[in-house]
């Protein structure tokens, strides 16, 4: 490893003149506002209220859709969203360094020019007219460092906009702020050699979630109301979950990935999704139909054409008789079993759809979620992880915990031949269709309403709508402990979309006091992190 | 290779069993009606028409979509149809050799039951109720022999019915005739050890094309007016277009694949599709209709869940501007000119869709096929073909020539490793965005009716809506000269839908006068076939 004059190593140096460059950025921004006091609390969510103006706090607190509206009706202009957003977004990277770059200057001046636009041709230029949004640092913006929190990368430019950011920008968004990503991208939390580790609003011994950390606890503070992040196994929803806001892993092939930037694990193997996180569910919806009503097939041929369908409730079966919205409810993956506050929230929000009686709400059982976890694991690390080893031994930076847990304490990194590569994509394929058949099954019981008929007619297939399930075994964890993936790389492996959603519940004494006898190992550690969790719980569905 | 008593290998008694089996089945049909001539001419396309009787004659030249409505209204039974359709196919096979196996007394009983369900209930049991429909031999149907055509696999009885055969039983067809396909599926021709080669009713001494020869050479007949296919690489648009009947490859993960038997070709590197060949392009339709609304995704994990659009004209771009449909002209690939009756088809259709006034046709030009057919050759053997040799070494068949052309004369065939296989899906990828690009900059020069506007929503997205072109170099080849792929295999390779449609014209004596420099060895191959070409032409868009 190359060292300085100063005895530190040439990667330690290059990282400390990122951080330099955001600080000041950050510096220039909030130079204005009150000092945030020295001592942190563990809880810093309260802090932005009381520093910003209130006409700031309460932009910054106002969901996208009602933003965009405002914006669009002039009662708000751009610029003055943009500014409240970039201050608050700066005091969040203060309180949780959740920021790699800010875009001040650019910001504003795109938002003066949408502003005037506006004004001289009384429309808008698209649906996110004047919106200023977030973004993940691995996404590729034109003239900017892209260096996916690889020290080896820092000073790769982007030559053009990522194509995702290019839609975006036509529909009317601004650019301000770029949020922080693990060291190898392949981590539930979010610590780099760049920037160091993003921690959670709620609880700053508390990991934000990852790899979309930085967006996901931005978001939490309210320093943007939408945000561009990335999951290949989970890195869109445990930020999300850990924050308490909205997040979607959409699809596969549904929104463009192309100027993504990683060090790709296993080349190809498994398909990494680019999605929104957002503080409401609407915010999220103004994102992928924003996107998809662009026809983004028609500029990246991966694309499904598929358009985007706003109600999309199933309320019949393809044979076209009337039934209630079904939701399978997976309380545990039988291999590691959330922790109390979550089993308790799932429980309360079963009990409130039961009520409702708007659904038929019944009972999921896994089914092989370690098989799949095996499966997506290997497909992973096919390549024996060297493309991501060869990324980080360039510059000689040193592993982070989370990134040695997964590239060298995991028996699974291992380079495969072709044709070992393609029995595993086989089981990939056959695991999915059980998964399928099991949740025909799961639902037969409620097959009460099918026409008498023959055989011929038997069409004998229906299937749960929606599982509603946990976004992880616990909420937001210590630092460097988020080591079980599968409550969300199982969507990964089957290609679900899934989507994660605050429940606004806090844990309770009684959480604490229940006796259970873990399973195995891994259920033994996830226990052992339950006292320190936090309080806060969140679900996903999918 | 093992020898029987007789002097025989036993690959050979094996095959020579299916042939007897065979030949009674067709016998026991074909007992009933006038002798077939025994020196055969030709064009064998007018002998059905002299043996058969008038109202069978009538029943199997009538269209798959008329058939369903006279079924379901009772006009014609589903027994009279049924049998009209075995005899006729009976006679197809004596004529050209296209079938493997008769399932005369089953279809003959499901062709009762349905009569009879029809009569007792008042209605169908599905939009191909009564329909009898023929399927290239290697779909699985329960209970039947499915080998794909290796000797080595003879005697591989199917547990259960291919998903496809599921969903269109459930719709009420009835298969009655199974058909030919080649040795390896990988062949534009169909030859194989079993039951020798296929040949084009219109001419003996020419192809019926391939893989799915079987299907083609029967329809062209009328031994069939709706067939089920498969296309790898052309497999279902080379018999198409050789016996002038419509044939379609869908886009990948639209139709269930589970339960088609092969010896994967670098297994999972190129996704074959299955499809349908009618004798009328409405009876495509029914088909893909048929399968697509039954909602196959809730039994195939694999498939898109996207709804059949019966409308899919384009009159507007995304913006929502109204524009005339658009018709790209490829003529020529750049690489191996087709025959002149192809060119002189093209600018015959050119001409009438430009005279319609309906739509804006133009020139589409060549973008690099000979790249994209190295990217999918590699892909096919990216196992170096090991998979296919084992599976003709087990029986110790002999390879037929156009097996040895692909499999032994192919410098592609080369196990690769899985960097390597991912570096050529890369390449694959990118070749799919540059020739979207191509596409889309093709039709820049239309783009005359944009509304003025700032560069923020000049979307600058536009397409050829299709493009129309030749479906090979050539009219039906003579036999085992079928070796130039990519008219067909570049819309596999670009995962394209891509129709093909007869255009009921022939050649002609000037076709023959042109004078012409070849570009290239491949060019010179092909030009040599030309004088003994067929006279039909037929042409595929996409």
């Amino acid at each position: 490893m190359a060292q300085t004059a100063t005895g530190r190593a040439d990667w330690e140096v290059a990282a400390q003149d990122k951080r330099k460059q955001l600080e000041k950025e950050v510096h220039d921004i909030i130079q204005g506002i009150p000092p945030l006091v020295i001592d942190l609390p563990s809880n810093v969510t309260r802090i932005p209220k009381r520093v910003l103006l209130d006409s700031d706090v309460q932009i910054t607190e106002t969901r996208a859709e009602i933003l965009v509206q405002q914006i669009a009706t002039g009662k708000l202009s751009s610029l003055k969203v943009t500014r409240a957003f970039v201050q608050r977004a700066a005091i969040a990277s203060r309180l949780v360094n959740c920021a790699t770059e800010f875009m001040t200057e650019a910001a504003e001046e795109r938002a003066r020019y949408l502003d005037d636009y506006l004004q001289r041709n009384g429309r808008t230029v698209g649906p996110l007219h004047g919106l200023p949004i977030s973004a993940k640092e691995h996404m590729k913006l034109k003239g900017l460092d892209c260096n996916a929190s690889f020290v080896s990368l820092i000073g790769s430019e982007a030559q053009s906009d990522a194509l995702i950011a290019q839609i975006l920008l036509q529909a009317g968004c601004i650019f301000y702020v770029r949020t922080t990503e693990p060291q190898t991208l392949m981590q539930l939390e979010t610590s780099n050699n760049i920037y160091g580790v993003t921690v959670n609003p709620y609880n700053r011994s508390l990991t934000a979630g990852g790899s979309s950390g930085g967006e996901g606890a931005l978001l939490g503070l309210h320093g943007s109301c939408l945000g561009i992040g990335s999951d290949i196994g989970g890195s869109i929803r445990s930020p999300a979950a850990s924050n308490g806001v909205f997040g979607l892993r959409p699809t596969s092939y549904r929104l463009p990935l192309d100027g993504f930037v990683a060090a790709s694990a296993g080349p190809g193997q498994v398909t990494p999704v680019v999605g929104p996180l957002s503080t409401s569910l609407a915010g999220i919806e103004l994102f992928m139909k924003t996107i998809i009503d662009a026809e983004p097939w028609t500029r990246d041929s991966a694309l499904v054409p598929m358009p985007w369908r706003s109600s999309s409730r199933l309320s019949t079966t393809g044979a076209g008789i009337k039934r209630k919205f079904r939701i399978g409810v997976l309380i545990d993956d039988g291999i590691v079993r959330p922790h109390p506050p979550i089993l308790r929230a799932l429980a309360v929000i079963r009990k409130k759809l039961e009520d409702s009686g708007e659904f038929d709400v019944l009972d999921f059982a896994p089914y092989k979620h370690d098989e799949a976890w095996r499966i997506i694991n290997s497909l992973y690390f096919a390549d024996g992880g060297v493309d991501i080893k060869n990324a980080l031994e360039a510059s000689g930076e040193p592993l982070r915990p989370l990134s040695r847990f997964i590239l060298e304490e995991n028996p699974r990194v291992k380079s495969l031949t072709v044709r070992e590569v393609s029995e595993l994509k086989a089981q990939r394929d056959r695991y999915r269709d059980e998964y399928l058949a099991h949740r025909n099954n799961t639902m037969a019981s409620l097959n009460t309403d099918k026409p008498e008929g023959s055989v011929l007619e038997d069409r004998a297939v229906d299937h749960a709508d929606l599982i509603l399930c946990p976004a992880g075994p616990g909420c937001a964890l210590p630092l460097n402990t988020s080591k079980y993936w599968p409550y969300t790389s199982q969507w990964n492996l089957l290609d679900y979309p899934a989507i994660v959603f605050p429940t606004r519940m806090t844990g309770v004494v009684s959480d604490r006091q229940e006796v259970y006898v873990p399973r195995n190992e891994r259920d033994v550690y996830n226990q052992s992190l339950c006292e320190s969790c936090s309080l806060m719980t969140t679900k996903k569905s999918c």
